[in-house]
């Protein structure tokens, strides 16, 4: 029996942000292989006797590479009827779904992509700001760090004249480079910025600052994501009212598994 | 009593790809304000006794004006413990939430976003390519068409250089126009392009094509999102499996009242 393969997207970490028919199949799924993010109460939602395997786990100083997850997802397919590879966000944003796709394509392996709330859109959620706005900027870039950092400020400054708003993933501490880019880039030093850490999670993080803040603050390093661009304005209204859902929210992220 | 306002995504048009959190809100609601492109199968999960209000309802010629929309908002949290507007896809993404919030936060009421899968993620998923690649483009722009038509062409030729894949929101058919801007913007017209229309509803088309192909072939206007870029190109492995896994997922889409 050859077994379908589900590439799901766990979402930010909330489970209540999982999707219905993420819920669905990973209450049906014979093996999980699962990034090290997701969290604990996620991974609750799987059959005791399913096999679960962390594919992010770190083996002394080694993580799994990436050709390794391919060959372990078309290898169990085979032993498997439903199998699924769960993915922090959603799998075809900075997910790495195109090299198992592939993988999968070469053994002939049919599957399916559940798509997930991918992190700029969490954060932006848990920030209450917009990612565009009619009257401020019509378009939002997706990128990482290590792009936004290794390319020449060129690109980046095609973006900022453009009016994007920036939403900049695994930051990893380089958010002195990340401003020095966009500085380059002849972004003002006064962009606001927005550093989200853990959206969503009981230990979520909002930081308010701009781009000259970038250099200055101590900003958390990982799971985060940086906003940039006018729509990261803080404003006061807002942060009682984030505080409030923060208070009254925890309840359903502890009670998913009763309501489920 | 001031009731809490929850805006929510209700994603592509799979009731399945709803969030379990707006499922589980949307149960309690009291009031439920949403747009026309919501399917009727996920309105079906609001109680019997709520109010359901079709603010994209057009009467006559006119639609509700976002204003009117803003005042409806506002006025009905007085009467309502939980009041829900209900936004196709996310409503942070081209979702107009930025003008709402900011009429809540000038009331005084308190609101929450729940996030919801937004069309480029719902669309990429259907088609199973990815909108980023470690081999290939390294970040993604979302971006209207009305904006992509309206700009100097400069604009675009900014995210065409950068090597964006482009997502473009609500083509309205006018594919023509697009492709003018992304040639004069030095994007070869050979440039993969796809199509998808009614994304994961039953009634989804997708359609490949290039650049050159978006001004001689007939494509489908609404709902619709193009996504233009190296990762639209077509693979003969991946027709099967979309053909597949439409034939097995329409009873998924019909089912879902009786699993939530």
């Amino acid at each position: 029996m050859m077994g379908k393969v589900y590439l799901i997207g766990a979402g930010p970490g909330d489970p209540e942000l999982l999707t219905v028919k993420a819920v669905r199949i990973l209450k049906s799924a014979d093996i999980v292989l699962h990034d090290a993010l997701v969290d604990d109460s996620i991974l609750a939602l799987v059959r005791p006797h399913a096999l679960l395997v962390d594919v992010g786990k770190r083996a002394g100083d080694r993580r799994i590479a990436q050709e390794g997850i391919n060959r372990m997802l078309v290898d169990f397919a085979a032993s498997a009827a439903i199998m699924v590879r769960l993915k922090g966000g959603d799998p075809l944003i900075f997910g790495r779904a195109a090299e198992e796709m592939a993988a999968l394509r070469r053994a002939g392996i049919e599957f399916e992509i559940v798509p997930g709330i991918t992190a700029a859109v969490a954060a932006s959620a848990q920030a209450q700001i917009p990612l565009t706005d009619r009257d401020g900027p019509s378009s939002v870039v997706f990128l990482t760090a290590q792009y936004a950092v290794g390319r020449s400020s060129t690109e980046i400054a095609q973006f900022a004249a453009a009016g994007s708003t920036l939403a900049i993933y695994m930051p990893n501490g380089r958010y002195a480079e990340i401003a020095h880019q966009v500085i380059a880039a002849r972004l003002s030093p006064h962009t606001p910025c927005l550093v989200v850490s853990n959206a969503t999670r009981p230990n979520q993080e909002l930081h308010w600052t701009d781009v000259s803040g970038l250099v200055s603050v101590s900003l958390p390093a990982s799971p985060a994501l940086l906003i940039i661009g006018t729509v990261a304005r803080r404003r006061d209204e807002m942060i009682s009212a984030v505080s409030v859902f923060y208070a009254t929210d925890k309840t359903s992220f502890q009670t998913i598994h009763g309501e489920l």
